[in-house]
């Protein structure tokens, strides 16, 4: 089983080794077996597009699920319907093989993201890359951005600069700054902390992660269509025979630091043949060497660990590779 | 601040004391300004409602949202609209108040729903009690009734009887079983998996947590309806200085065990006034003498740990009691 031993060797690198017992009895041998059934999760979607058959799977339906990132937090008496206004298509591209949940869902211009209000950061971020979109653009400056709050969300479940403020943990992007390369305002949501979740700096968001989101970025380039989904997760360690689940919570609105971060990656490549790759990476410094595909780990693991299911309307069987090693130079 | 004293009492109960950091600065000193800005956060609910205008609050709105108790998991090329099989008023008089939030609900003949699909427990559960409700029936025997899963969650994030079994924890109720009494369905409901939480068993859910249970059906024998919204909490504790959130997960799932649980009630009398209860309780043995006002909590800060906003639908201001002491007995 060559990927859960990566997945091993990533969750143990830096020293603290993360229980992955409820994979163990469930890993098939092959990879290509790895992954689960593949069916969708998003009732929701299914049962509102009912609502408006004319409109199966058009912009409108995903625009009476998500908030637009500029929607501040309003009372039901002031809001009915409220206008997307990212590109008409943007949307349904990110979510044309599936919704990971609807919950708190928030549509950005260039991303869109389901936020977790008990532990402040995203369930996920979702992301369609092109070439075009990764491309750089000399006239938009990251170095400009600022991080700001997300005034779609209650202020009691709403992460603050503040919090960040000296805890110790960058403000971990979920979709890269440097993804979303077309508009100054495509990047610049990319800074709402919605789409942040505290990262440990050295050796892991300047570093391992960073090697991971340049990678994707690679793929992005050399490639028709890359689909990238992102998240925080929680994952328990033994202590005394027993297994917990343990995290830092930061700053006064206790902004959880998650254990671990996930990245399902789906690439299209220019003959339309699609390939899967996940990964998971301990939120730790890591030796400045490791090779991205040392954090390749099987999709079923990251899905019952997040309480996720990834890219739902891929049937099984599809991919022609599954969490196949990069090329030696990631 | 009377209410914080008694928290800090409910969470110092057992030898744990549990940090309170973040709500210590908002905590309003008179326990009637101790709400938070009755806002909604149903954005999904208020959105949705735009699509079918004729139905602005109507029992079609909920049904596309929830599925009902007995739908198994299944692919999006089975699913349409899914039918909602409890009476046509259940879902509407449980959600007169607001929505606390919208994923992954499931209703039942007499309560509903949002399941965490990452800690294999109830994000929330919502009830509508009467004094007919919980009048004892003696027809229908709890013994009989058994756990089962809920088969509308996919195999990955569901909890098994399996998961429980050895644990050394309870199969602990959110919608108590003797809150449901009119028809032997909806009180075997109750014992599905997804209504269930990991509790502490001697002197928790079989003392202290029964008690306050028993207190919440005798304010539906005496007034014209009882809310109740319970589940579960996360609380971090310091340890060196820093605050960590820490929780067992059991069984090959890894259900997720809370360290405390939130009782939220809102009481409306014969005379049509509201009253705000809200109560924490850490999950572990307690001295059987406490009275259910040890538990008294801020609603803020069971929102903010939560994750959550409660009975938002009521204006500030409304309730003329919030969490006054319930008598002697109790």
């Amino acid at each position: 089983m060559p990927s859960f031993q990566r997945i091993c060797t990533a969750a143990c690198l830096g020293g603290s080794c993360i229980s992955l017992g409820f994979i163990i009895g469930r890993v098939s041998k092959k990879e290509t077996n790895e992954l689960p059934p593949r069916q969708s999760h998003a009732e929701n979607v299914e049962t509102v597009s009912a609502c408006n058959p004319l409109s199966k799977a058009g912009p409108n339906l995903y625009s009476l699920f998500t908030l637009s990132a500029a929607t501040p937090y309003r009372t039901s008496a002031e809001s009915s319907v409220i206008p997307v206004q990212q590109p008409a298509n943007a949307v349904q591209n990110m979510v044309k093989y599936g919704f990971p949940s609807t919950d708190n869902l928030r549509s950005y211009e260039d991303f869109m993201l389901s936020y977790d209000r008990r532990n402040r950061v995203p369930n996920w971020v979702l992301e369609h890359l092109t070439p075009e979109k990764v491309t750089v653009n000399e006239g938009i400056e990251r170095s400009k951005m600022q991080f700001v709050e997300d005034e779609s969300v209650h202020a009691f479940h709403r992460a603050t600069n503040k919090d960040y403020k000296n805890s110790g943990y960058d403000r971990g992007h979920m979709a890269a700054a440097a993804n979303h390369r077309q508009s100054h305002n495509a990047m610049a949501q990319t800074f709402t902390l919605s789409n942040i979740a505290p990262q440990v700096g050295q050796g892991f968001n300047r570093d391992a992660w960073n090697n991971l989101e340049k990678y994707v970025r690679a793929l992005a380039r050399k490639n028709k269509n890359v689909y990238v989904c992102t998240g925080p997760l929680f994952l328990p360690q033994y202590e005394n025979g027993k297994l917990f689940v343990k995290y830092e919570v930061i700053g006064q609105n206790h902004v959880a630091v998650p254990t671990h971060f996930f990245k399902v990656v789906v690439v299209e490549n220019t003959s339309g043949q699609l390939e899967l790759q996940s990964y998971v990476m301990p939120n730790q410094a890591l030796p400045l060497d490791t090779k991205v595909h040392h954090f390749l780990a099987p999709l079923d693991m990251i899905e019952r660990a997040a309480g996720l299911n990834f890219f739902q309307n891929i049937p099984k069987g599809t991919f022609h590779k599954v969490n196949s090693p990069p090329p030696i130079k990631y």
